[in-house]
């Protein structure tokens, strides 16, 4: 019974986040569904991202958060269109939760759409909302042996940044052993190494994200 | 009608962690529900309770991970009755889980069960086990900010302990800020800082945990 529950949310989701990639599609916008733990560095990577993309590229955030708009009030200090949703409680974003916060913006006017998960390793990865990619990032901080503990994320992603290295040299941490994990769990999956702090690594993220937008910003012209 | 859903399945939640908590007092068995972002350090404070308590109070562990028994076999290796369960994708112990673990150990030769949850600092808040105890961990690398972002894990805890304060001097977090927000959400909640690393703060948790145990194990005999 439980899991026919769960399974018709999820069915209902993929239906709800079909109709947003459609819009996305429609206009050209490249999406990243950026997700990974509280305190993992999502809101510091937007910032750098935005500093770096600003002018290049025209770009808008969906900031999901369970309370608070402090994470959007971050964003929106950049001068980059923001919309807060905030789950009251739900432990991820779905596709319904971002459809609601696509009325707030013009999609004309936009060539890349940044959407910050609820902070959660887990839950986010069960829910599509539309996106290109799905983007997550962890802090070595978290340890070395997290891709086996918690496959799915790992699974769904295209791109791993693996954030605050700066603090290597404080920590136990197995570079080659998480790696090696998480391609065993995904062995298409980007790892890139970054700082968030130092900038450290961050080139390659810019360099993935810019090539993924001007692609599609490409198919759509034709 | 998807709300309906979400209280029908935590009150059935309710129901069964009510029935664990009633064989838990029966057997004046303590049980601390431990909660906390993956890379929090609830494995390495489990070793640490342990070392210090093996001596003093006859304790088990119950291991709650979404895949692999890796935290297990670290808790095993301390020679105490240890319990794998793996939720096979959800985000969190329930109660039922939980009962389905509990015949696995003889309460008869327990004082303590040590519950780990699933790393995540949002779904487990919602449900209980059946525990006397909720205990939070956090640690400083995932930033000051994090009370009103995920107030109910604040909430419903009883004792959150802040880790990894040996890495205070390579971040910038604001103690102060974080300890003022936590007792905003939750004026009772006890905060402990400690570094599970150095030993640093935890003679006040040891002290906190085998008050509890004792006070349980003679309200018990009377």
């Amino acid at each position: 019974m439980e899991i026919k529950v769960v399974k018709s949310i999820l069915e209902a989701n993929e239906v709800i986040a079909s109709q947003n990639r459609e819009v996305f599609s429609q206009k050209g916008v490249y999406v990243v569904n950026l997700m990974g733990s509280p305190g993992a560095g999502k809101t510091t990577l937007l910032e750098r991202t935005i500093e770096y993309m600003k002018e290049k590229k025209r770009m808008a955030v969906i900031e999901g958060d369970i309370a608070t708009s402090r994470d959007a009030e971050r964003i929106a200090a950049h001068a980059i269109p923001t919309v807060q949703i905030n789950t009251g409680g739900a432990c991820h974003l779905d596709g319904n939760m971002v459809r609601g916060g696509l009325q707030e913006l013009d999609f004309e006017q936009i060539d890349l759409l940044l959407v910050e998960n609820v902070g959660n390793l887990v839950c986010p990865a069960e829910f599509r909302i539309g996106e290109d990619a799905k983007v997550m990032i962890i802090s070595v901080t978290e340890g070395d042996d997290k891709a086996l503990k918690y496959p799915l994320m790992f699974q769904v992603s295209s791109v791993l940044l693996l954030n605050k290295i700066d603090l290597l040299p404080h920590l136990d941490f197995d570079l080659e052993r998480f790696r090696s994990d998480a391609l065993k769990v995904n062995p298409h999956l980007a790892v890139l190494t970054i700082s968030c702090k130092t900038g450290e690594g961050l080139d390659n993220w810019f360099r993935w994200l810019e090539e993924k937008v001007n692609k599609k910003a490409t198919s759509w012209k034709r």
